[in-house]
């Protein structure tokens, strides 16, 4: 799946994901007028608003881009009918051929990690047959467990050719409360990045990248710099940009040499385009024409970045 | 809710909780067959035989007991109609007067994580009315992210009255990884021990302790003697009890002088009795029976070590 990923970035050109992470509050008042009109002011309601929302987002800009990422969270507040529209949505970006993110952070041990694992990247057994829950191509997994929490990820990666991003610095403020602190000398999160690229060392792809890749905020170039050497064979998944103060100057040394190794994920900046005062001239109503336009200031921003360094 | 916790455990005399980690090879035949022929070898049809588990199981031991604690992992693995199970679950248990602690060890940032602890634990708006998604009472949250990650959740548990249990050193044998790498003389666990302490300070109930507690594995029991003293307010949730190796007499620096403190969980030990050689004569068809006799043994255990100490 990491091939796919790649293939999908040199084909569009755009080493961007699009974070689909709606709330209520970013669909138009229309949108939800109409759903709750036939749902009313339901789960169900709300889980039909932003399926419809990320739906005419996904349409405008599926061919610009590699790959989405929504936010699990996002749906799960929802309860049970967001997780439908998580599903629905994650069907949908695949079927348009994008590759799915899960973003779910998952993380336990031994057999309850490998039941996240199934449920995310795999299939499960029910008596003489298999069915797949919320088939991600990609998932995100918290490593604070260590190895017998991610070992499981691992292997159901094997089997389905699947991949997992494992947090090493994450892009909030707090993050270095326990990723700097030093241990022999190192910060956690070096320590982290060290066991990424051993965990993913015979995963490798016709690509010459790891199945197993690692989330490194845009907020931290300099940490960026220094992972990018630490973990040579792990594309590195870069939350940050945008809304959470990242810019494509700062993004440089999260790439290799070859253009290649690192995603750009962007959420709020994207959906929320029209919201902002840059693109409110394309009005509430052409909301995806707008998140179509920030997709294509974004590449801009980061390719013109990439060939200036 | 942490209060209501401590009610329920001096009203049974048992500090324990049984862990409702089902999966279908745990389900006794026939049971699974009823299911299977009235959904057939569905998602729907592996949910309904795990719910009739779960079920028969809490009516047969929720007299005994203050808590469950439903590992979702288990639930999610089926897709959408798992987790139709496990809010069925979560609700049938606060049917029956008991604290529901959902193992979800979620955690992200900011507006993210807020969105898991809505979904989870709060109320989430839609247009003029608000929902509850999966209403745990207590949920467990990763701390990797920092205060970023955990801030969100103790305001949704002010609102709303309810509790988490934070990962400080996880009852694995692989958690000493990066939990026991030392920071300034001191293990990650006993740092993250210390912020459960700081977060949790505003949040203390009638009964004296606070609603933000801790997740410590029973196969740590040195350590556990120290982060007893390091977070002397906070609850600490001890897994690792039976199938993983822990056993009454370690367990007993895990609580207070008070005989409070600490409340330890059994899952497979407890739900897969049945499966047991001990129990076997007790019968598959009974299964909620040999369930029920392994947590009278369980508490006999516990207190038995307790009275001793």
């Amino acid at each position: 799946m990491i091939d796919q990923l790649i293939r999908n970035i040199k084909r569009t050109g755009a080493p961007v994901v699009v974070g689909l992470d709606p709330v209520l509050g970013y669909v138009p008042a229309q949108i939800q007028k109409k759903a709750f009109a036939e749902f009313g002011e339901t789960l169900e309601g709300a889980s039909e608003a932003i399926w419809e929302f990320n739906k005419q987002i996904v349409d405008a800009v599926c061919d610009l881009i590699p790959a989405v990422k929504p936010q699990i969270a996002m749906y799960e507040q929802y309860g049970i009918p967001g997780l439908v529209c998580y599903e629905r949505t994650v069907s949908y970006c695949q079927s348009k051929g994008l590759v799915v993110i899960g973003d779910i952070k998952r993380g336990d041990i031994g057999s309850t990690s490998e039941s996240y694992a199934i449920g995310h990247l795999g299939h499960v057994q029910v008596g003489s047959r298999e069915f797949t829950g919320f088939h991600e191509d990609f998932s995100t997994v918290n490593p604070y467990l260590g190895s017998d929490g991610v070992k499981p990820f691992l292997k159901v990666c094997k089997q389905e050719n699947k991949g997992i991003f494992l947090l090493v610095k994450t892009s909030n403020p707090s993050s270095g409360e326990f990723q700097d602190r030093l241990i022999d000398g190192k910060p956690l999160y070096e320590h982290v990045a060290e066991k990424v690229n051993e965990w993913g060392s015979d995963m490798i792809g016709e690509e010459g990248y790891s199945s197993v890749g690692a989330v490194v905020g845009a907020t931290y170039p300099e940490q960026g710099r220094l992972l990018r050497k630490v973990m040579p064979k792990s594309y590195i998944l870069v939350p940050g940009y945008g809304a959470q103060g990242g810019k494509g100057e700062d993004l440089v040394d999260f790439f290799n040499e070859d253009g290649l190794g690192a995603i750009v994920n962007s959420s709020r900046g994207i959906i929320c385009a029209y919201q902002k005062d840059s693109y409110a001239s394309i009005g509430e109503e052409n909301f995806a024409d707008a998140s179509r336009q920030a997709v294509l200031d974004m590449i801009e921003d980061i390719n013109g970045a990439l060939e200036k360094a």
